[in-house]
Parts: C-alpha cells; sequence; structure tokens
C-alpha cells in the first residue's frame, strides 16, 4: 500500500453526511433479528452501484439499475429475510418500498435505491416496512451504534457484522470510507454477489464513482467464493455526500481507488470468513501465472474447489487437489512449472514443486492447516500474473445451515 | 428408445471374448479390498478412449493415449489407492505396469491399457503390482464372478460396485456390451471424469467406435455431477473383440451408439446415487431450451449447485435456488416462462409457472422430496432442446469422506 490511508473505527456513519438506522419490523419471526436497515444522506448524493449478473434477479435489482441511472441517491432502504424475487407482485412490493421511505424522509423516490435479501419465491408483505418506517425515520442518527443497528438488519445466515471504515489522505484534505456488508452463503466469484453498502464524504463525480467501484469490486468481493452460487439480489452501492469538502480530481482518483479497494476486501475476507459453516478462512495467492486475469481464475478455481475445501476442513494437506483445481480451470500453465506452498501463523510448508511432490512433514503441515487463517501459495513459471482469491472451508454447518434454510 | 435392446445379467466378461479378474496387491492396507484389476481380450481388439480434460493428468493418461493412437489393445490393467500423478517417477511407473502386464500375458506392451485412480502426489509402488501380475493372470476368467472382482478392484470411496451389461439386436445378430466402472467423488460434468472400462463383442471399426463412445459420454458421464471436481486421472475405454461376428455396419452405428449410450446412462445413473455421501439420486430435465447445448448447461448448472443440493438433502422445496442456478449458468432463456415442477414415486408438486411462485402444499413437497430419487423437472419456453443431467444430494456423510481422504 503507498497512499496515505487506516482503519479507523465505525462504518456507513463515520463519513460526514449520513444517518442510519436499523429495526425488526417483522418479517422475521425472531424479534431480537433486525430486519430493516434505512441509510439516509442528508442531501442528494453522487451514487454508482454494481449488480449481481444471475439472468433471474430480484425486483429491487431491476428498481436500483432504474433510479441509479442519474448517478444520485439519498437513501438505502433494505430488508432481510425474504428476498422478493420471482414473486407476482415483487415489482409493485420494491415500489412501495421506495415510496414509504421517500414519503417519510420527504424526498424523491427515485431517489430511492431498494435491496433486499431471503428466500427467493416468497411473497415480501409490504405492510410492515410501511408500518416501521417512521419510527426508523426517527431512530436516523450518525452514531457508531446506527451504523451497527444497520448492518444487524441486513444479516441473513451471517454469525458476525461487517462493518468497517477507513480514512485517506487526498488532495489535501482526509475523507473517509465506510461500508457494511452481508455474506455469507450464495457467494460465488463473479460480480458484487452479497450485499455491500458504502457511504463516503468525499466529493466526487458519478461516473468516476462507478469506475473505482467497479474495480474495487473486480479484487475484492468478486474474488471471493463461499459455495460458488451466485444470487438473484446482490449488489454493491455507494454514496458519495461530499461532506468532507475534498474533491476527488482526476489525479486522485488511483489513490480513492485503492482505498475503496483496500476496504472492501477487508469486508470480502470478514464475508469469507464467516462464510456458512466456516471455520477458517483461505487466502489462494497465485504468483506468476501468464497475465492477472489468469492468475484471478486459477485462484478462484481453487477457493471454489469442494475438494479443497474439505480438505482444508479436515486439515489435511492434500495439495493433489490444488494441481487438480489449477488443471481444471481453463486456462493455460505450465504444469512443469507450478509449486505449491501451504501456510499460517504456524509456519509454512512446501509441497510440491516444479509440478511434482517434494517430501514434508505431515505433522508440521496438519499444525499449520489447523489454524484460522490459512494461505495457499501457489507460484507458476508463466509470467507476472498474481491475484488473491479467498474462501472458507466446507463443513458439517454448511450442509446443516443450508439443508433447511428456509424453516 | 426404438432399438431392441434389454439388460441382461453380467458385466464386462459377458461379452463373447473378455476375461477379467481382480485382486488385492498390497496398495491398500486393508487387504479385504482388491486394488488391482485385469482385463483381456482373447485377441487384440478395436479399442477407443475419451480422457479427462483437466491439464494436470496422470501418468496413464498420457500412456493410454500414446497406446490407444492405433485403435487397438489387448489389456487394460488398473489399481486404486494411489492416482501415480504429480510424482516424478509416474511416467516410469506406468510403463512398468504396461511391461509387466504384457509380460505375463505374452502379448506387445503397446496394447496394454494403464489406468490409476486414488490419492494424487503420492509415489505408486510398482513392485506388489509386478509380484501380484503372474497370480493375476491365472486367476483370468470370462465368469461373472471374475467380472465383479475386476469391479470391486478399481473403486476408492465407491460403497456399490458399478458394473451392467446390455444386449442389442443388431444387423441380424445379437452383440453384448459390458461395463465395470467407479465414481463417486472428483466428479464433474466435462468429459469422462471418471473410470470406466467397457467390452463389446461387436465386430466394429476402431473410428466407430471411438465415435459411439464420444456420443454416449457426452450425454452420459458427461452429465453426471457429484462435486464439479474435474480428475486427474479418469477415462472411459473400450475394447470390441468382434466374437459376436456380427459386424456393425454404417446403417447399424446409430443403433450400436444409442445401446453404449443406454449402457453408459445407466452405469452414470449408478455413480450419480453413489456419490461420495449421497442419500438421494437427483435427476434434472430440462425441456424447452433453445438448443440440446443449453440444455445441457442449464441442466448441469443445477445439479452442480451447493444449495440445491443441500436443499434437497433437507427435503426442502427451496426452488428459488433452481432459479437461481439457472440464471447463473451462462445461457440465455426467458425468465418469465420457466416453470418447475418436483417428482418422486411419491408424486409430483409443481412450484414455479412462468418464472413465478404458485402456491403448494409444503407438506405434499416434503413428501415427494423424501424419496431416494428425485426428478427436478424444468421447462423453458424457448425451444426444443432437453437435456438431463444426474447428481447427488450434498450431506454431511460428504463432508466427513473428504476431510480426511488420504488417512
Amino acid at each position: 500500500m503507498n497512499i496515505d490511508m487506516k482503519f479507523i473505527e465505525g462504518g456507513i456513519t463515520a463519513p460526514l453526511g449520513f444517518r442510519a438506522a436499523g429495526t425488526h419490523c417483522g418479517l422475521r419471526k425472531n424479534v431480537a433479528k433486525k430486519d430493516l436497515a434505512l441509510i439516509v444522506a442528508d442531501k442528494p448524493a453522487a451514487a454508482a452501484a454494481v449488480y449481481t449478473k444471475n439472468l433471474v434477479f430480484a425486483a429491487p435489482i431491476a428498481l436500483c439499475k432504474e433510479h441509479l441511472s442519474d448517478g444520485r441517491a439519498q437513501a438505502i432502504v433494505c430488508n432481510s429475510g425474504i428476498a422478493n424475487a420471482c414473486c407476482p407482485d415483487a415489482d409493485k412490493t420494491a415500489r412501495q418500498m421506495a415510496a414509504c421511505a421517500a414519503e417519510a424522509l420527504h424526498i424523491s423516490e427515485r431517489d430511492v435505491v431498494v435491496a433486499s435479501t431471503g428466500v427467493i419465491g416468497q411473497s415480501l408483505p409490504v405492510s410492515p416496512i410501511q408500518k416501521a418506517m417512521p419510527d426508523l425515520c426517527a431512530a436516523l442518527s450518525d452514531s457508531p451504534q446506527a451504523s451497527a443497528d444497520a448492518a444487524a438488519a441486513i444479516m441473513t445466515t451471517d454469525t458476525r457484522k461487517k462493518e468497517a471504515c477507513v480514512e485517506v489522505a487526498l488532495g489535501g484534505g482526509t475523507v473517509r470510507i465506510g461500508a457494511i456488508a452481508k455474506g455469507s452463503g450464495m457467494i460465488a466469484p463473479n460480480m458484487a454477489t452479497m450485499l455491500c453498502f458504502l457511504t463516503t464524504d468525499a466529493d466526487i463525480e458519478a461516473q468516476m464513482l462507478k469506475r473505482a467501484l467497479t474495480r474495487a469490486v473486480e479484487i475484492s468481493f468478486n474474488m471471493v467464493s463461499v459455495d460458488g452460487d451466485m444470487s438473484t439480489n446482490d449488489m454493491a452501492c455507494i454514496l458519495a455526500s461530499g461532506e468532507s469538502g475534498v474533491s476527488v480530481t482526476d489525479a486522485d482518483e488511483r489513490d480513492f481507488t485503492q482505498a475503496l479497494t483496500e476496504l472492501c476486501v477487508h469486508i470480502g475476507k470478514s464475508m469469507a470468513a464467516d462464510g456458512e459453516g466456516a471455520t477458517r478462512l483461505l487466502e489462494i495467492a497465485v504468483r506468476g501465472a501468464s497475465n492477472e486475469a489468469a492468475a484471478r481464475t486459477l485462484a478462484k478455481s481453487v477457493v471454489s474447489s469442494s475438494l479443497v475445501k474439505t480438505a482444508l476442513f479436515g486439515a489435511d494437506a492434500n495439495w493433489g487437489r490444488v494441481l487438480c483445481a489449477l488443471g481444471y480451470a481453463g486456462v493455460y500453465f505450465d504444469t512443469r512449472k507450478v509449486g505449491v506452498c501451504f501456510s499460517s501463523d504456524a509456519g509454512s510448508v512446501p509441497v510440491c514443486k516444479d509440478g511434482l511432490a517434494v517430501a514434508f512433514d505431515e505433522e508440521k503441515a496438519q499444525k499449520i492447516l489447523s489454524r484460522d487463517q490459512i494461505t495457499v501459495e501457489i507460484t507458476l513459471g508463466d509470467g507476472a500474473g498474481s491475484a488473491i482469491a479467498w474462501g472458507c472451508d466446507l463443513s458439517y454447518e454448511y450442509i446443516r445451515i443450508n439443508g433447511d434454510y428456509r424453516s
């Protein structure tokens, strides 16, 4: 990192000009689980988003594309529990969500971003949302707790809240970028396959914001895999208030993008670590590929392999599965130059060199692979392309969670 | 089926002109588990094979391509336990296996097909194979038990032997095609990702045999998915003895291909049903796609989805996950015309019509989904393309098996 940035406390309310709130409106049976989040900018903000590439997408996704076509927004409303997808009334419901937020906030419907996450194919009742909206607006606050409440409200099977904020020196001033996100299943490495809401107090033009977000997503969320399933609902959306008074000039775009990327990588890793049933965070680092795109494809193939994931759940140094997953990635590499090394905070152990087995201490390998964070370092001899993908192991708990998700 | 064929008892020794044997040579610790198989034709036979498309492939695969380049072979030797892949001495070991079989059988090394299956990256000791070869040759027999012994010897994590035979009327006579195979993990829908050895007593020319096998594999083994991981070792190989005295003419090629396909589908389904940890066989039937290739891609996407597989393990009619997996398959379809129906021998329940939810009885759906064989019928409104893919649910047992495979 060659820019002046640091992680600071707080989430989406740390950047100036934003308030948030989260509540239980009644979509979920468990009253202790918040299920409705609201994020509001004090004034209309520059806005950009990237969306799931699934051909089957939820009604809110279509509405967001419509509402964000002018590059501005002022509020994000998001429920968890029901995805509002593949139901006869889904489009109407999404519009009603936008309308009731707009009315309560006295802003234009077009400036409201709507998102939903949860079960596909169930009707989303809008009345609990409509009823909760006045109190939710009254609860809006720029406190850290307000960001945490919104983060809690968008969680589905997540076991931990995802929230972070960075501060970056830019053009003689300082701007903040904050984020909340939800994981943790149905996460595939192909475009924003989760929900992430970001705020920044940078003064930045919508097209530049879109470019920065697209690049950040490409090497963060798009490199996270939990189960290879790409959701119908997911998106990353950022609002820029400009309240820091610091303009992001063309010269600053690179630094802003890098800070945004670091934040997204941080959030992406926390999603992988909290993947459904995860007991370990896996980091697959590929170096020496023919180019960056090839490196990304190879890293994603390994991190998505059920056999690699189960081996690492079992702390089993079964590196043949790593080679196997590289081999079917669909990208050419010289198999005679592959090296594989497992590492963690307990040390590192090379297991494959020049595509062939090397002798290693099984006991030591097991100790290394028994840690919470494992890195699989893959070195190729084909060029300067490198990439990192993040994922998690595949455990009994994943099966339990997904064998009966709807009940 | 519009040809005159039926399944008969027996496996690879039911066709005339073949003998087989299987033994425990000592590659596996468990002396009760056979680990070496031999299949021999009385005379050099026409031969064809299709191979894994994995860039990282085992030494025996390379050797088979070399030995089968002349379209003939007389013997197949196959060990289980160690894959003979990614080891410094792998190529030499594969050649030694061929040489010792050739010597014991008094045939040419070039007429020996070698295959291995098991752990990648461990050295395969050749001496147990060399020592066992004379006795294995002495045990060769055309009895049903001999086929069963060979089938047992190639099993890895399979819980059941895969063995079948069909008899088909052709050109005024009758020919038989037999098969043994091993599943059951590391099975992905992309070219022969398992081991299957086939024999036939048809008199058929090697190029026609290759065409028939390629087509049969395309709509059978290539439509089977257990975990989406494509192995480094897998292949399907067929030997034709001609001993039936029935020549397969150009006019008969279609019927021979269809009989071979039915046999391969039968074997493929038994591999899916015995997928690692499987509790149910899943059949994904797509109709109304724009063409056959699109139908295949869509069916494979659904059968490979971890979320669909875990839902069906839980007998949960979570059809949204089916739509989701269709949506990210990478093939266009009109989402407003999708229908989904779950069925089994306990009945059927439509759950989605025109891309939208339809009301259904959850209790009835659960009863249907609790059976051993489930069909997910997907209807599209785009054309006449249809395809079926086979797979299995994803259970706790898959995790247990693969969390510690090597020990």
